[in-house]
């Protein structure tokens, strides 16, 4: 059983999906591509065994040839192309954020609701790299007893020239956010954003910043993005909790001794980091969708909760105040 | 393009591959599959979508509807498989040892040079994992200068009952030599075996065991076997180079503090240590095999080779001597 | 040349570096003893060589064989005989906290800078130990740029019944906050005090804090004290700079494989983890003193900004705002 | 209660302890010193408070105001010095070796035996450094069952140009011989000695060794000398027993993120890594001098097993043959 999946984006994400899709996953096959420039389109599918080009995601999604649909276009269409798969009743995968405002997150909850039904998964990959589940069973382990704070770093070599002060929030702080939900299993109620001094390779952005926020249950969790660190991709994650602390290790497999120093290497970008968690993520959606269950990864609530975690974080960005996060009732569909 | 594979033997390691080349892998289906005991092959099959089940390896390799062998019976069956999917112009994976002599070895070599390409790759899966991958390639890149000496430790938690004195050669360290003949590209050419002083969990056996072993340019290798060492499954990997050591990581992702310690989980057994390069190795088989491109995983020659080294430990491990290792000239094949 | 102390306080940390006098570090000797409860000093002097035993400190200051003064008593008591050992021209160490409110610091610095000299060094004896001179070291050299962010985490086992909320400010943190100020060659201006969720283990406390300063130049510095922690006594400090991070490493020396875990040991308490920084604190004020120059260690000025931050600490504890620390100029002596 | 110590040889090692036993530890004076070489003597004496240039160490022995001997001069001349302070019935430390034959070690156990006391001490200072302390807790607290192989890594950055081949034995891994004995408790009784491909950087030496040993007890032991391996002075020890492993951690205390790396320093060279061992090693020797007891650290049987062990390693280096080690009884005096 081989699972029809088409792609809304063949951009740089769109194609490593499709490739892993195509060359790493096992069960799925990619037969219908779009993209808003449709050279981009025609190109990707020229080098698929058997992939049809649409002119619009609306028609790539009414292709009775697709079962389940992968959004990776840019994120303003992302509500647009879900709410179409909803409707059509077809399994989403949608690259984060599952949409730029709450309000349109609200909007695609509100039609997978009346579907009666979960058919979105939001591209939370982090919930899928190793490390991070084994951190997870830690926690849940009671191990270190409960959590009291949790430290999150992350740490970007350098930034592209567009990157905004406010990607430090919602683009790159926003995995923080998702991944620290689902360690604490709790939300995330209040936020404050202090910016420290600028690193010197940032130009104008705001960075590093750290960032305080309180869960529903009182843990402190301390966020820092430090996005010009130059010594590479860095990942960081401890919880510390009643009796003892867990934390993420060093990714590095090799042990070099030179030169006066023993150590292990640090990945250079995030490619590297979780190329791993990105094949995992796949394979099991496709198992679960090809299953015919129910998709039981990151959901719209939780797309939705990081939107609202982001949208306070960045008032609070310019505000310096401490902002409250007012989710309002979660539904049924996703308890 | 999907190939199609039959799986002559389905004990444990070959459901774990039916499993993998099923649920993990892209690019492969298991059409036929085989076993000495029918009831076996049969409740194997019946799980599979598609699986013709075969009364003989023989005829499964001759089943048009199966383009590659994977061979998992019992090792004294291992060459009449090989030789008869060489024969048959199939490609052939075998699971580890190649064959139980090194004559065997020797009739499978002489009849895959005689089929004029290489169709034959041996399972040996360290090759497969990040972790000797990322040794290989420091290495490789010079940065530990030419390799002077390498340790190899291999350590169990324990093992079976059945498991004799000889078998810490053929079965345990025989990955050892491999993984030491790729790493250094070079082969060993005399090995003595030292026993210690018993651990008291082995019962009979001499356990644990130093070999030392010399390679064809002078690097001393140092592998140590320690079968029943109770703490975890542990692979040991360190090249003491002109300039440097590079070393195997720990592989352990969470650092727990607990109760006055700090320190990561080491692997119950093999399985979880590998788990993921068997992966890889059958992804790599099944890409290259599926393109129709000759194999260039562990080959016929590096089974042979890796046979020798366990004939001569075997000899060593009972004389006491120094045994020099002969394995006469490589084919051209091989080269 | 061997210099005369004398010991004003004979409890715990006084006899403990009488010891140290005696029998570890070179050049020293105590000649003269005095403690509020007459017993004890007189318990103390008896297995000393030599050392009168004297009613009240300011008898001992006056001693003609005492050169050199250490203040171990009861914390209110130290501006008394810290002023008092000024006014006799008499080199003195104090035990943190050099006085219990910042008035009475600055009362002490006045009669110090009146002197001419400075006299004066408090026992943060963290700058002594090699672990935080090598993060110095390595943040002077400039091999992770200019600091950024620092990190202070600050975990004890348990503490005492006695223990009330505030001391994990006054009494813990402000180890933090004197070795951060060193670290980073800098002021602290401003603090924030966070109480995450309790730890069960800790009462009425209000434990772990989290607290967020800001150094004159921009530095964010976050601390964590967690005092109830029972995995051990754990010290951590990690500075983020442009280019890179340095951090305390663990202290294990001896790495242990057993039970399905690899990890080193976590010292029990914090005279485990500082003992041999006493050791050096004490050795390197015998030398400054002894040679007749003046001390270079923790000054008045040192003691009186920590006192400073502590207070300001409490403060934002119960408040919950940002509280601002003012510490007005300093005095040329301690440029 | 200050001991007074005569110092013969004022060279490297001899004025690096005077300036230990001067500046660092506590309870000793020297009051003599003497050297071959005259002018040395009497400049080190000039920046003494008050010692006396002796011509002979003879004279320097006989001296009353001596009442311990440290003998730091040419190796060979360390049995006549050891032997005369015995005769003197003064306790004496000598630098290893303890003499430059096994005959001369045991006319020196004759004379101590006779004497009826324990007055020698040889400077194997590894026994005093707190890592290989911790190891030796660890070993015998049974956390790793019994030892049954012993790794014993010995790695210098490089050696001088005087340094032959001889040397890499009796003056590297004759530390690594003695710890070992002191690790596992038990004699060493055989001795293989390897030697791989030459490191470039050591010209005609045969560096590095791989030795093997065997103890009374069958432990096996694998010492390995690599004295021109660039990247620093490492010391590596690893005991593995019947239920876990112990080993000696990485030393460096700062983690530096920089430049895709994650790592600590690795010392320059012994000084470095053991200078606190030595602190360590004359304060306790000091201590149980002065206080009249017997010494308690390494004897005379230590030095001459370890001379043994010496003299059959670079006999089986000529002749690479497993060479055994013969000790005959041991007097009663150092059970």
């Amino acid at each position: 059983m081989t699972l029809k999946v088409g792609v809304i984006g063949t951009g740089m994400i769109g194609r490593d999906h499709i490739r892993r899709l195509t060359e790493v996953v096992s069960g799925a096959e990619v037969t219908a591509v779009t993209d808003a420039n449709e050279v981009s389109a025609k190109e990707v599918a020229a080098g698929l065994a058997n992939a049809t080009v649409h002119v619009t995601g609306e028609d790539l999604i009414a292709d009775p040839n697709v079962e389940a649909v992968i959004v990776c276009s840019w994120g303003p269409s992302h509500e647009q192309y879900v709410v179409a798969s909803i409707e059509a009743g077809k399994p989403v995968f949608c690259e984060k954020p599952l949409a730029t405002t709450t309000a349109a997150c609200q909007r695609i909850m509100e039609a997978e609701v009346a579907s009666g039904k979960r058919l979105v998964q939001v591209g939370f990959m982090r919930r899928y790299d190793t490390a991070y589940r084994g951190l997870k069973r830690a926690i849940d382990s009671g191990a270190v007893g409960a959590p009291l704070i949790y430290y999150s770093g992350h740490r970007n070599a350098s930034v592209p020239e567009h990157y905004t002060k406010d990607m430090a929030i919602v683009d790159t702080a926003v995995h923080d956010f998702d991944v620290t939900r689902w360690l604490l299993g709790e939300e995330l109620a209040a936020i404050r954003v202090l910016a420290a001094k600028p690193n010197r390779h940032g130009g104008d952005l705001q960075d590093p910043l750290l960032m305080i926020l309180e869960t529903e249950s009182g843990v402190l969790v301390n966020v820092e993005t430090s996005v010009n660190i130059r010594y590479g991709y860095d990942i960081r994650g401890e919880v510390v909790g009643e009796d003892g602390t867990a934390a993420l290790a060093e990714t590095g497999q090799v042990i070099l001794r030179t030169q006066n120093s023993v150590g292990v290497a640090v990945p250079e970008d995030w490619r590297e980091r979780f190329i791993a968690a990105y094949d995992v993520e796949f394979q099991e959606w496709i198992n679960e969708v090809g299953a015919g269950n129910g998709v039981t990864g990151p959901s719209s609530w939780d797309g939705y909760a990081a939107q609202s975690v982001c949208e306070a974080g960045v008032e609070a960005l310019y505000s310096g105040d401490r902002v409250e996060i007012e989710l309002g009732n979660r539904p049924a569909l996703y308890s």
